[in-house]
C-alpha cells in the first residue's frame, strides 16, 4: 500500500548527529516488502544502560515480553527491529523465531541474550521468516555506522508515509549531552494494527533506575498523550539507551537540579517524535492539540482530554472544519470525570465559545470556522472544578482513514 | 440532511396495537424542520407507573435532570418529546423552556408537574423556541388516539432514516399483557450528537420499584449493549410506562416465576428496538453481533465485547469484508480485562480461526471473506479464563459515517 506523503509531514528528515557509543544500519532482507529496507540493527558500546515503556496490551507480542524481561537487567548491547511482520499471535513458533534473532544478535555483539532488545512490526498472525533475518544480520553488522539514523528510521516504517526523527542538545552538570531519536507511527499494514515504536539514544551517563524514571515521565506527556484511533497495538515499544560516554558527577536522583536541562530535552524530543506520529495518522489532514485544565487531578484532566481526542464525532467535525463545540461538551460528559457543566469554558483557537453553561453572547461562529480551515487546531477546555491539567494530541477522522483501513488485503 | 433509508432497515414499520390507558399523537410545530412532525405528546390514565434509565453523561441536559427527579415520584401522566432542538447546554433559559413545557402538559393532563416527562433531541446550544411548543400542545392534545404509534415514532426522529417500533405479548399470572415501544437512534443533526430515545408502554400493573428493576435488567442487555461510535449523548433516555389496566395478583418481586414471560418479552422488545438503532447507525452497511465468553465476569465480558465493537480498526475491517482477526486480538488486549492469549478462541460466523495462541491449521480465509460480504456478521470470542459472557451489537465504520458527520452544518 503506497500512500502519498502526509500533508502534515515536515519538509525533510532532520540532520541527526552521531551518538558516541552507537553504531547502526539497515538492510533489505525481503521479509514482506520488495525494494525497501526492513531490518535495522544497532550495537551499543559496553556500559550502555537502557529504559523502556512497553504496551499495556494483555495480548502483547513475544518481543514485548522479551523486552520487559531484558529491561530488568538494565543493560543493552544490541537492538534488532524488523518491519513487515509483527511476529504477534504466532504461538510457540513465534517465540522460537524471536529467540533465534536474539541469539544471532548476541553473537554479533558478543553479549548475553538479555542485553539484546527486539521489536517486530507489520502483519500479524503469519509466521516470521526468521531465517532471512538470521542470514542478513551478520552482513548487516559489518556495515554499521554512527550516522545511519535516516536508514534506520526508514527500515522500521510500515505504511508510515515519512521517516520520523529528531534530536536535542542539553547539558548535565555543565557537560554537553546529545539525544537522538527515531520513531514509526500508526501507519497500517493490513492485517496489522497501529504500532508505535521509538528508539532514543543519548551519550549521557545515567544509571538504569534514573533513566527509567526520566523516560516514564517523558512518555506520559508524549507517546502516551497521543491518539489516532484509540486502538492499542500489541507491540508498542519505546526504548531509551544511554551510552555513558559523557561522564558526569553522581546525580542525586530525578529531582537533581543538574538534570533539569536533560529532562526538558528528553521531554521535547519525545513530544517532537510523538507529534510526528500523529502527523502521519491514517488519513490525517489536521493536527489537533487538546488542552484540558480545571480538572480534579492530572489523570482526570488526561482522561477528559483523551475522551475528546478519541471521539469520532469530534474528529469528524474537525475534518469538516466545523466548530462543533456541542460534541466537545458531549465528550467531556462521557469521560466520567468530574466537570461543572455551568462552569465549562471551551475555546477553539483563540476564540472563547462557552460560559455559564451556554454559548457566549459574543460568539461568532464564522470566525472559528475560518480558523478551523487551517491544519493545526487547538482546543482548550476548562472544566471548572480543580487545578489538574493535561495536553494530548490527535488528528482528524477523514475518508482517508476509512480508505486505508477498510481496503481488503491484496 | 435527507439520507437514504438504511440498507439494514426492516421492510416496513410494524403494526402496533393500542395499549389500554395510553393516547398519543404528533404535530408539526416548526422547531427546526419543515414539512415534518417534530412534537409528540402521550397522555397516560391515572395509575400509570413509570421507570427509566437515563444517560450517565455528566453534562446531561435539563430534561434528563428533570426526568431523573420525576422518576423518584414513580407516577406518569404525560410525556412530551420534541425533535429539532436538544435544549442542551442552553443555560438557565433552557431550564426555563423545559419548565414551561412541563407546565402546559401538566395543565392538559390535569396532573402535577412531577408526573410529566420530557425529552428534547436535535441541535444543541441553540435556544429552544418553546413558545412554538406551548402553542402547539393544546391543539395536539385534542387529536390524541390509542393507535398513533407510527406518528409518534416519526415525530421523535432526527436524522434517523426509518421510524423504529416494536411490540411483544406475554402473560402475567395467566392474564394477557401487551408491550409496545418506539425509539429513535443515532442519526445526527449537526451540531448534535448521537441521541438514543425510547419509550415503551405496557398495560400490565407493576409497582414502580419492580418496574424499575425489570427495565434496568432489560436495558443492560439491549440499549446499554449497543454502540455506533462509542459516543454518549447528553440526552439518552429510556422510559417504561405501565398503565395497570391488566390487574394481576400481587407479585413477590423480580424473581417471581409469574414474571418470567414479561421479563422475556420486555428483554426481546428492548433488544429489537436497540438493534433497530444499530441498523440505522450513521453509514452502517452491516449489523455486527459480538459475543464474548470465558471472561472472569459478565462486566468483564461486556468490556471486552465493547472494546471490539468500538474499535475503529475492527469496524473498518468489517466495512471492507476483511476477516482481520488480528485486529480482534488487539481489541481484546486493550480492553484491560483478563484474557489468556494462548487460549483465545476467535470465530467469525461459523468459522473458528484461532487456537493455542495462533491461527488454526485448517483456517481458510477465503471462506470467511465470502461470509463477511453478507450484511449480518457474528464475531464470537472465548477468552479462556472464566465463565462470564455478554453480547453486544454494533455496525461497521464506513465512508457514510464520515460523510454524515464531517459535513459542515448548512
Amino acid at each position: 500500500m503506497a500512500s502519498a506523503r502526509s500533508p502534515l509531514a515536515p519538509d525533510a528528515f532532520p540532520a541527526l548527529p552521531a551518538i558516541d557509543g552507537v553504531r547502526l544500519g539497515a538492510s533489505a532482507c525481503g521479509i514482506r516488502y520488495r525494494e525497501r529496507t526492513d531490518l535495522m540493527l544497532a550495537l551499543f558500546d559496553p556500559g550502555t544502560t537502557v529504559a523502556g515503556v512497553l504496551t499495556r496490551s494483555l495480548t502483547a507480542s513475544a518481543a514485548v515480553h522479551w523486552c520487559r524481561d531484558a529491561l530488568a537487567g538494565g543493560v543493552a548491547r544490541a537492538l534488532v527491529v524488523n518491519s513487515g511482520n509483527a511476529n504477534a499471535f504466532t504461538g510457540s513458533a513465534g517465540a522460537d523465531a524471536m529467540r533465534r534473532t536474539v541469539a544471532v544478535a548476541a553473537r554479533l555483539a558478543n553479549c548475553a541474550g538479555s542485553e539484546v532488545f527486539v521489536s517486530s512490526t507489520g502483519v500479524i498472525g503469519e509466521p516470521l521468516p526468521v531465517e532471512k533475518i538470521e542470514q542478513a544480520l551478520p552482513a548487516l553488522a559489518k556495515t554499521l555506522a554512527p550516522d545511519a539514523w535516516p536508514r534506520a528510521a526508514e527500515a522500521i516504517m510500515t505504511t508510515d508515509t515519512f521517516a520520523k526523527g529528531g534530536t536535542r542538545r542539553c547539558e548535565i552538570a555543565g557537560r554537553p549531552v546529545q539525544l537522538v531519536g527515531i520513531a514509526k507511527g500508526s501507519g497500517m499494514i493490513a492485517p496489522d494494527m497501529a504500532t508505535m515504536l521509538s528508539y532514543i539514544a543519548t551519550d549521557a551517563a545515567l544509571p538504569t533506575e534514573l533513566l527509567q524514571r526520566l523516560l516514564s515521565l517523558a512518555v506520559d506527556k508524549s507517546f502516551n498523550a497521543i491518539t489516532v484511533d484509540s486502538d492499542t497495538s500489541t507491540s508498542d515499544t519505546v526504548l531509551l539507551f544511554a551510552t555513558g560516554k559523557v561522564t558526569t558527577p553522581e546525580l542525586s536522583g530525578i529531582s537533581d537540579r543538574r538534570l533539569v536541562g536533560f529532562r526538558r530535552a528528553l521531554g521535547a524530543l519525545c513530544q517532537d517524535l510523538a507529534q510526528q506520529i500523529v502527523r502521519d495518522g491514517e488519513g490525517a489532514s489536521k493536527l489537533v492539540t487538546v488542552r484540558v485544565s480545571g480538572a480534579t487531578s492530572r489523570p482526570a484532566a488526561k482522561r477528559i482530554a483523551m475522551s475528546i481526542a478519541n471521539s469520532p464525532l469530534v474528529k469528524t467535525a474537525i475534518a469538516g472544519s466545523d466548530p462543533n463545540w456541542g460534541r466537545i461538551v458531549m465528550a467531556i460528559g462521557k469521560a466520567g470525570e468530574k466537570a461543572e457543566r455551568d462552569a465549562l469554558r471551551i475555546a477553539i483557537g483563540n476564540f472563547p465559545i462557552t460560559e455559564g453553561g451556554t454559548v457566549r453572547a459574543d460568539y461568532d461562529e464564522s470566525l472559528v470556522a475560518e480558523y478551523m480551515k487551517g491544519d493545526e487546531i487547538d482546543i482548550a477546555v476548562d472544566v471548572g472544578v480543580g487545578r489538574g491539567h493535561a495536553t494530548v494530541w490527535t488528528c482528524d477522522l477523514t475518508h482517508g482513514y476509512i480508505e486505508i483501513n477498510a481496503d481488503y488485503r491484496s
